[in-house]
This record gives C-alpha cells, sequence and structure tokens, in this order.
C-alpha cells in the first residue's frame, strides 16, 4: 500500500515526479460510452499549471495531456484510461545546490527517513506536479458526474486574513480572476496582500470552499466509508491542505443541538432541509442538501526568505530558496479540491448502486 | 464497499446496530505474540459505556467483551480476533414511536433514503454503539503500538466556549474528571455549561484534541495515503465529528511561510524541529515530532426541546425526543478518538515495513 | 493483509478456529430488502456438518447458526449481517499429544513457521471448520442469486477413480446420497471404494464439479478480475483444494483450435453458443452459456496408518492419527465449493453495474 | 473494480489496448533502493514479443520500453514506476472486416454484452499485448526476489500430445529453444506438430510448468489469501488459461493419504519433506519445498481454418481469420507465468513481515 491508487469503484492511480520525464494517471473503473477527448481535460489542467498569473511560478509548462489508451471513437470503452503530461522545464540541476540541506516545511526530510534517498529534484514525489494527475483524472469525473446532474464547485474563500463577503458572492466571478475568488473586491484586497508577501519574500495560507449541488440523497456508506469521511481524506492527501472541515464545522463546536440541528421541512411535497447546518451529509450519507465543506491550506513553504534548517552532513545551515515561488498554494489547489471532490463522490455514487435488492433485481432483469 | 471496514494490513470490520443482540469486531492482520486478554479490552470499553457520569445517558449496559477466536493460551496467533459485546439494554418498543419520524440532526432520512427502510431502533446502524467495536480493536491497536513505544493520548479541549488553557495542562488530569480534561478548572466550567444545556433540553459541541508520542520519522505513504488524511478519514467517521485538523490547521490559513513553517536543528546530533506547526506530519509522513490533531464534535442532535420535522407520511410535525441523552458527546468520544488513531497509526506503521529494499533482504535473510 | 476477507463489493470476513469458543462470519455490502432467516442458512449448514452419513467425522456438531445483527423485521437492512455458530465438541486435550508433533500434509510446519507458535487445537484456524463462515456467508449469496435467476450447484464427479457416468446424471440424485453424486450406480461404488479405505486407515481424493445457470452474459472484468480468476482464487482458498479447471480445462491443452472454439448460433434470433467448451467464460467475462468448472480435492491428511514426520524437538518420530476422521473430504466440500461460487459471482455482478454510463444515469434518474 | 490491479502491496495497474498508441503498467509500492534500468526489463520483453520464431505472428513490434518514472539515479525511489511501450505495428484498418463479426473463442460478444460496444482492433483490451504490461512489472518483482534468493522459472511442458520427459530434464536448454522446453527431443517432437497445425490452418494448446525455488517456509495467508489461491488467480487472469494445479494437482483426486501426504525428515537437523506431493504449499502457507505448480494454455482461437459464427446484425456467417497467428500461445506465456508468479509471491512475502510481534519490535526498535 504504497498509497498511490485513490477510489474503489472509480479507481485512480497516479504517478509521476516533478522533474521526470512527464507525469500520469491510469483510471480503471471508467464506465463505457463517455464521450470524451484531451480538451475536456486540458481545460481543467490549465487551471493548475503555472504561470498563469502573477501570482504562480513562471516555469513554463505546457502540461498538455495526451490519452493514450481507454478511448475508441471518441468514446470510453470501460478499459482503463491512461493519460500522461510530459514534462518540459525539467532542469534538475537546479535543484543540485538543495540536494543535501533539507528544506523546512518540506517532505525532503521525512522521504529521507522513509527511504534512505530521495529524488531531490523539485520536491520529486512530493511536488505539486503530483497533482496533474488528479486532476486530469478529476477531469473525466466531473463529466460524469454533469451527465447525472451533480455539479462541483470550489473556490478561494480567503487568504490570509480576507475572506470573501456572502453578500457579494458571485459565482460567475470564480473563473474570472487568478485567485478564483467569488468576490471582486474580497479579490482586490488579496491581491495586494500578496504583492506585499511577494515584497517580503513571504508567502501565505488560504481556506478554499466547495460546494457540491445536485446530490441525490442517500450516498456515502454509514461506517467507515461515510461521505464526508472519504472526502476529509480526499482533501488532506493534497499536499498542502492542514485542515478540513463541512457545514459548521469547527463552529459545530460551539453550537447547541437546538442551533445545529437541521428541521426537515415539506417543500411541493418534497422532503427537504429548512436550514443546512450538516453540510449536506447526516450520518456520513447525502441528505438532498448541497454539501459545502472548506479545507484550510498552508502558506508556500518555499520562501526566499533565509531560514535555518540542517543538512544531511548534520551541519546547521541557513537557507533561501531561490527562484520565484508562487506566495500562496490556494489558487492553483482550487481546481485540485474540486477534482479530489469528483472522484470521491463518483465512487460513492457508483458503490450505492447495489445498496438495495429491489434495484439490483431492476437492473438484471433488463440487462 | 459497504464500508464497514478499516485498514489494509490491521484490517478491522465491525458489526452491529443499537438494540441488536450484540456488536462486535473482527480484527484482521493481528500480529501473533501479543499477550491479550479481556481485561485489556474492558479498560478502554469502560471509558466510553454509558452511565458513567451525571453527563452520560443512564442507560445500563455492561458492554463486556468476549474475545471468540484469535487468542490462545494468552497470547494472539494470528488467526482473527473475533470481539463481541451483547446488548442488554435493548428494549426496542422505546423506540416504535420514533419509527415514523425523521430526527433532525439524525440519519434517519438519510438511512430511507438509501436502503429503502431502516432500523429504527436507537438509530441501528449509525447510533454511537457502532464504535464500541472500534474501541475494543483500539484496545489491540493501543497495545501493539505500547510495545513500539508510542504513546496515543486523546481529551476533551473544548466544551462549547470553554476551553482548557495550556498553562494549567496537566495530563494526569485526564483520566480523573468525567470529562476528560486536562484542566481541572477548564473541566469545572465546562460542568457548569452541561448543568444549564441540561436544564434547557439542550446540547453542545466541543473540540477533542489528540497526542501521538514516539513516533518513529518516516511513517505514512507520500500521495494518498498520508498519515495526516488516512488520520483525517479516521476521525470524519466517527459519526458526530464536523472537522479535522492537524498541526496549526485552519490557523495555518492566516500564516505566513516564514512563521508555518518549522526549522530543522540538532539537537545531540540528532535532527529535530525547533516548532512544530506541521503537527508531526511532512509530505504526509510522520517527522518524528509529537502528532496534534483536533477533530470538531458537533452538539448531541437528541435534544427534549421541541423541534419541527417531517415524517413517513409527509406530515409536519413537532417531536421532543425523550429520555435522558447525553447533553454532549465530547467525553466519550475520547477513547474513540484515541482508538481511530491507533487503527491508523498501526496500519501504516505495518506498511512502512517494506519501503526499502536493505530492510526487506535484512528481515528475509534472517527468518 | 491476512486474507481472512473475500469480495470487494459483497465482502465476507471470516473467523475462528476449530476447538475455540465459536466460528461466524461478517458479511459487508449485503444490500438491504433481503428475507432472511436462520432457516435460510441452517439448510446449507447442515449439509456441511459432521456426523451426516458413515463417511464423515462423528464429532457432535450442531452447528446452529445464529444472525447476530443486519437483519430487523425479518429483512436484511444493508447494515452487516453477523453470523455465530458455537462450538460445541471442543475438547482440546484430545490434541495435546500432538502439539508438539507435525502431521503429514497438515499446516502445522507452516503455522510454526509463520507465526512462531499455533493452536494446535484440531488444525486451529486451518481446520475445515473455518468453512462454516464460508457456507453461511455463501448461502446469503446463493438467495441473492436466485432472486436473480441464478443457480449454482455443485456435486461430486468422482471418488479417486470412480466418475460419474454422464449419460446417468440426474441432479435430483445430488442432495439424496450422501456423497452428493447425481449417478446413484456411481455412488455405489465409491461406497464400497471408501469402506475399502477405511478398512486399510487411510483415505481418498475426488473431484467436485460445479454449474452455474442463468448468468447473464457480460459479467467479470476483463483483466485481473477474470470471472474465471475469481473464481480459480475462491477454488484454492478451500484449503484441501488442489487444482481448477474451467470448461475444457486441462483437456484443452490437447486441443486444436477448430475443436476448442464455441461456434456462435442463432436461437431464436439469441445469440447462443453451439458448444461449451469455453465452460460459459470468454475473456474472463459471462459468456450466457452455463459456467462449469471442476476442483481437485486431496485425500483427507489425517489417516490412521502409520506415517514418519519430526517434532518440534528435531527428532523423527512416528504418527497414527486416531479418532475417527472422514476418509474422503469431499461430499463435505460440495456446499462449500457452491457457496465459494456464489461469493465469487455476487460480487462480480454488483461490480458490474456501473460499467456503462447509460445504465449509470438510468439508475440515478429514478433514483 | 474495473480489475486492472494485482496486488496489496506490491501493486500493479495495467493499461493499453492492442492497437492503441501504447501500452504500459505502473508499479506502486515498489521499494526504494533497487538497482534498476530499462535493459533489466527489456530481457524479459523480448521472450514475449511477437516475430522471435517460425512459430510466433512476425507482427513487427520492438516492444522497447522506457521508464517514465520511480528511478532516480539509477535507483527505484519508493515512487511508482511507470512503464511504457509504444504500439508501432498498429494498423486497425486490417480489423474493419472483424468489427461486426463475433469471433469464436475471442471475447467480442461478451466485451460488446458487458459495455455496448468495444475496440475491435486486434482484441483491443482482451488481446495478449495486455500482458506486456505484466511482463515489464514482472521483470522488477523478479529483480527483487532474486535479491532474497528466490528464483522462479517457467517453461514448456507439453504441447499437444507432446510432453517433455523428465529423465532428459535440462534448464540449459530452456532459454535456449523457441518453445522453451527443457527437453530438447520433446522440443522437436513439438516442432513438427506445430507445423502440422500450421499447415492445417489450425492450432494447438499446451500446458505450461513452473517452479519457485528458495522460497523461505512461512509466506502466504492461511485463509483466503493463500499462496496457491494466490497463484491460481494470477494463472487465470492470463487470457488463454483455463486451468491451475499444484503439486499432484488433479492427480491427486486419485491419490490416497498415504500416497499423496509428504513425511517431514531431517536434513542436518533442518525440517524438510521427504517428498513434495504438496508442491510446496501446506494450508496455504509455503513450506519450504520448491513450490511447483501446471496451467492449462487453450490452443490458439484465432485459426484460418472457416468457422461459423454469427454478426451484430445477428447473421449467420462464415469466418476464416487473416494473417499468420501463432499456432500456440504457449511459448509466449512461458514469461508471463513466470511473471505472475513472482507478482504473486513478492507481493505475500511483503504483507508476511508484519506476521508477528516479535519481528515487528526488532523491525522498529533499528529503524
Amino acid at each position: 500500500m504504497a498509497g498511490s491508487t485513490f477510489g474503489n469503484t472509480f479507481k485512480i492511480t497516479t504517478w509521476g515526479e516533478s522533474h521526470g520525464k512527464a507525469t500520469g494517471v491510469v483510471i480503471d473503473g471508467c464506465p463505457a460510452g463517455l464521450h470524451l477527448n484531451e480538451d475536456d481535460l486540458q481545460l481543467y489542467l490549465n487551471r493548475r499549471k503555472p504561470g498563469q498569473s502573477e501570482y504562480t511560478t513562471p516555469r513554463q509548462e505546457d502540461d498538455a495531456v495526451t490519452i493514450l489508451s481507454g478511448v475508441f471513437d471518441g468514446k470510453t470503452t470501460g478499459a482503463p484510461l491512461s493519460l500522461i503530461i510530459y514534462n518540459q522545464s525539467a532542469r534538475s540541476a537546479d535543484y543540485f545546490h538543495i540536494s543535501n540541506v533539507y528544506r523546512p516545511g518540506h517532505a525532503d526530510y521525512t522521504f529521507d527517513c522513509k527511504y534512505g534517498f530521495r529524488d531531490y529534484r523539485g520536491g520529486g514525489r512530493s511536488s505539486g506536479r503530483e497533482t496533474i494527475g488528479r486532476v486530469a483524472a478529476g477531469a473525466v469525473a466531473l463529466k460524469i458526474l454533469k451527465e447525472c446532474k451533480i455539479n462541483v464547485q470550489a473556490y478561494t474563500k480567503s487568504i490570509g486574513a480576507v475572506s470573501i463577503d456572502y453578500r457579494r458572492f458571485n459565482s460567475d466571478e470564480i473563473l474570472r480572476n487568478s485567485l478564483y475568488m467569488p468576490d471582486t473586491i474580497a479579490y482586490k484586497e488579496a491581491s495586494l496582500l500578496l504583492k506585499s508577501k511577494i515584497k517580503a519574500q513571504d508567502s501565505i495560507g488560504g481556506v478554499i470552499e466547495c460546494t457540491i449541488d445536485g446530490m441525490p440523497a442517500g450516498i456515502g456508506e454509514p461506517v467507515f466509508d461515510k461521505l464526508d469521511a472519504n472526502l476529509a481524506k480526499a482533501m488532506l492527501s493534497i499536499g498542502a491542505v492542514k485542515g478540513f472541515e463541512i457545514g459548521e464545522g469547527f463552529n459545530a463546536s460551539m453550537l447547541s443541538g437546538s442551533n445545529n440541528n437541521d428541521s426537515f421541512i415539506l417543500d411541493n411535497s418534497h422532503i427537504v432541509k429548512a436550514t443546512n447546518h450538516s453540510g449536506g451529509v447526516l450520518g456520513g450519507i447525502s441528505d438532498g442538501s448541497t454539501i459545502v465543506f472548506r479545507t484550510a491550506i498552508k502558506p508556500t513553504p518555499s520562501i526566499a526568505k533565509t531560514q535555518r534548517t540542517v543538512n544531511k552532513d548534520l551541519e546547521e545551515v541557513d537557507i533561501s530558496i531561490k527562484g520565484r515561488h508562487d506566495p500562496v498554494i490556494v489558487p492553483r489547489a482550487v481546481v485540485v479540491v474540486e477534482s479530489m471532490a469528483a472522484l470521491t463522490i463518483i465512487d460513492l455514487l457508483f458503490d450505492n448502486m447495489s445498496s438495495r435488492l429491489d434495484n439490483i433485481k431492476k437492473f438484471y432483469s433488463t440487462f
């Protein structure tokens, strides 16, 4: 269980290091009959690729994806989809000077402890580039979800202390600004904050929020594979994520039951909830409301500011991480959050299909 | 994947409903040679069983555990451990009046959506009694971890707005007070708060913190099975948990890189970290520092206060949940958090054993 | 992965040793809505329990099953089914004399090598009693398959050199004779053979054949989880099984393509096969014909005849295994083969439900 | 569970169709520190690539492998290995004429039943080219096993009725003749048989035998993941395999216990077996003897001889499969058997490392 595989029925396996030849993903369990081409995937990959704004690293990468298998005559065949993205800007020499040093906030030291040595070029397997495969696979999952009328939408809720104001929430704005914020005023404030961080050779964290609309009630398994448990794992599996909460989240710890419970009411003879403190999940199973969750993203650990650290020769040294690094991870992680959410949901949707005997009988009587 | 199984190598499968004949767990992958008897397990089960204080339901349950298999001559044999706890206070008639009503904040509605009907007695499978199997299995994991010099300790950090003060932190207090708080002054304040909630026929949430000491660096898988990702899933799989954070957690979203990064330093020629903002994990792999994480627990959804809801006949009705229910879930969940943490860690410890070729060769040369 | 779990979606975990307190199984992933009671299961357990004929051990066991969880109001709820069978005739003292000796053909030595020590009472976990949980779980699977019009039938094909004659094949005979042979003449010959083996203090092997009718075409996964690959694993996981073959099996190694290929033909505008050399599977996927496979069962290793062996003190010794043991394993294994086949098939049926996008969309549009 | 993944700890995922752009495999869980380059893999791939003799298809494929990830400075890093082999001779137009016809003995019909349509070019995912990924991954496993002094060796035991004679067994011959037979006289007879089959526009089956030397006793899990059960699945997952047997296999069904049991004896104070009827496995766990198993391979289904079949328009038609096809699958499958055996064994070796508490403690005390 070296853990490069995610999902049970819609199962993805990512591979690739920051400065290897390529990075990619294999998706096994994708249903046959989905119209799919490379443009479907590229759209999402472009959202995370570097060089998109003044706040992301100018490393030149096309991140152009090729579908190597699993599609025939424009449709998925049921066979595994192999998606590959070749690396271009892989100047490994750039990293030789840090090959011996443990960067604070990075996985350099822990990789050495685990494996005895590591690929030190650009973080190797623990680089943000590992998420390329997730986004490519997520694009497939998102397309299937759309066919099932389920829509996943992530956005930047806050950068440092600058948070969106829900009274100004405009989902159309999300893809229009380089920080993926649904509030242009907050976006402008956050831009200023980032400029000051760049100047200070420092970085900042933030929070990403994600909503899932159109979920049928009844999805998720009641014990260990709760919908929110699987989402939590999916989110914390993203490199810089330090926290996850759903619905009221940590705020629920301050609430009374009478405030936190959502009343069930009738809406045109359908059962709905009057409020959504639960965040769309009750007992680990979707309750038909919008799923709402948040993830906390730590500040970029690579900063130019001088830091103290040690090297493999057990010497204490100073380190200043050169080159331009993103002063904030949040914007490029938005599409990763969306992808991992989609991958989590689709797997539970598929697994749910055998939850009732009458559904199984109906399925096979017409098979 | 109905999801009653947790873990890859040290794998547990729980079963049982609130008012069925019994509840239990099967542990597969427990190594041979561990001294184990029922008292080892009972100790932990007693910490979560009802009736332990004025803040827990007086439902009479011994929660006495029997080891049905996997132990011979006082030691584990490598065969599955089957642990069973018979239910005693299973008056299902008590629940007939709610069989038709969807309790707010409960899984009644979502179970009906998923399965077409449900065992309405005491919450059935989504009852807190489902955690009994986790605690019994956790006790085994905790015992193995102790043999490896790893210690897991959970405690109540806050109930509502009443939080412990770290300057008064005393770990000896944790098992001495019924709220499992390491600060007696906070404990007393929280007690008053709970009394007021009982009086108001209401409930309150809280936060549980957990530390893991003695972890070797290098444990956890670098991508999807990150140590913190697996912990997050483990925690959110506990019924009332609405959030998870590690190290600085959500606070990291407000920090600069220069504040959030931990410098590596030397301590007697050993590499250690000067601070522990990371919470003991870097890149999903343990970094040798104490692992520190928190979970947010929602208020008990069962309250006597009248609430609006609907029933299966699509009528809007009032509901007041009779009987005494815990005004707070937190204290009884402390041992569940500890158990799930231990189960997560042990699985990753075992999986890590094949991470290096030289270790494998050494292992089999002496096998 | 200590391997006491079988299946992906309909997942069973067995536990229990020969002379422990009880033995049992947990089924996770059983769909809700199946009418189920203990009699449904007992019917199958009675077919494998000892003392049913002069050819089985007279060990007194009722093998009475109790459903501990997962059923409410006579129907499965979707929660795990926990099934328990208490051991009665567990005189462990009987086995003390072999605690130090490695019985030929048994797992005594290999258990010691793996775990450092073993539960020597009656074979412990490697006893035939381990299959009780499989049969109980298989009974549930078989009932679901029947609801889907799929019928699994195993029978004894041969005992030693005595084989059934297909011209005399009568499926009604199978459950009528104690050897589960569909040919009364072969049954009588085999009975004489067994009497001679008992007299000679020896034992004999045999072959079990199994057919699965009513399988829809299209079930099974095309690469590693081929229907026949999963069946092969299921069969070889039964203690005494030494071989598996499907359709022509080993005989196919002697055939020409023109003899071994099955022509497709039309039958009332339906595609069927003119012959069934494939045994109902092409490319790992069911082809709509009857599935036919065979398993080779070794002779009972416990024999009264004196054998040479060694003990833990590294002494060469003679051993004569006292007590009456079955002179043949085959008859009691018939229901085990049937159970494992059902468990294999049901899992693939469930997993297949998400193989096509149009099915998924149809499913969720009516959910 | 679309089933393109094999293994639990050393986990491989294959992808690619016969006439897609490429085919490949991702290996997750490969330990760090193994010296590995592309030549290590090419050696094995060359053994299965077409055009190696007069008995294999002359399709021109280099089958040149590239390592895309997981190796740095000549050694594995612990990150996933992604191995890719580009297809060259992918003239899909050649296959258009069969796009509408169901070839007897092929998976054309079953793929259509399962997925609604299929990639008809050269068998798509069910082509023999799917095994390329297995062989590439197997080469890695075989290299690790060699480091642990374990040697896997497969060879052709028989082609049609022509079988090797064990008195002439010479393992040096195996890689010297194009049929991988350890007996030159049998090789010559088999060559004549194949020539007659080619002339008759027909094909023939055969049997592959495989031995594993150097296995420590104690490997394999005692219930569902028995060493032989996992081997059986591995073998039946290879397209043309119709049967599996270990040790005496089907012959054990004819034997008495006194003939089939292996006596334990002492050899220089080590416990060994006097005979090896068991084939190296007792109770699903390796017993220290050589593991010996056989697989039955069906005749090539693609034959030039005219066959009856039906097409998608539900018309009965004649089919003669043009182009030169291998008259026998066996020789090219030998390396596939070897690879799958190695993949099975390595996974169980890794999983076994946590079977004893004392081993775990020793491991982590020196970690």
